[in-house]
């Protein structure tokens, strides 16, 4: 059994180099572009400067064999299971990414600090749900 | 372009009928069981009771052909991009549960007040992180 994931966008930014992007989007990540598919534009009805979402992506590059990792590529950190960490290789690559939306023009939705490298897929966008 | 998703587990859980089921795990969701695959058993070391983790699950009964939704299927709500709800019907219907883990029994995972219905397919598994 598998289910057909289709990118809905995906990532413009200046991080090219997957082993100089920073692993998380507090740790120095440059603001970037999600530019989407003319066909899901209506999905974005509402989207407003200033709010907080979930972006998430497929992290294209990533093993989907891997089942332990050290955590943060650190050889000194023991090796823990994938679904205790956020290592991107894992069976199912999807990345979650918390921004704030910048501004909107059309299909090009400026993000803050946001560590996917250029032209990684978007598969969904989610409000971030406060308690 | 499309990227195959293949389920590592499924939700096991007293609910069955997704009409009845509260929308968000702390609207009154009962606890219930993640079930993994063998195959991704390894994935799971170092998980421990007490853990905040994020589930991700395919929502497989979700409509994928909507881009516009009342939010929480309330028809007094003014139509929205499915982008700024958390609608399960959405192009690529991935789920995002936040739950405590409340016990671990081999490929079998108690967490608590989880909102999915039973026989949800799981893809993936990740630590909530602190900020």
């Amino acid at each position: 059994m598998s289910f057909d994931i289709k990118p809905i966008g995906r990532v413009e930014s200046e991080l090219t180099d997957p082993a100089q992007a920073p692993m998380q989007g507090s740790e120095g990540a440059p603001d970037a572009w999600l530019i989407f598919e003319p066909a899901v534009l209506e999905g974005l009805d509402g989207l407003r400067p200033g709010a907080q979402v979930i972006v998430l992506t497929w992290l294209d590059r990533a093993r989907r064999d891997v089942l332990r990792v050290h955590p943060r590529d650190d050889s000194a950190n023991p090796m823990q299971g994938v679904f205790t960490t956020r290592s991107q290789d894992r069976p199912n690559p999807i990345g979650l990414h918390p921004v704030e939306i910048l501004s909107i023009d059309g299909a090009r939705v400026r993000v803050r600090s946001l560590e996917a490298v250029d032209g990684t897929p978007i598969v969904d966008v989610k409000p971030v749900l406060r308690a």
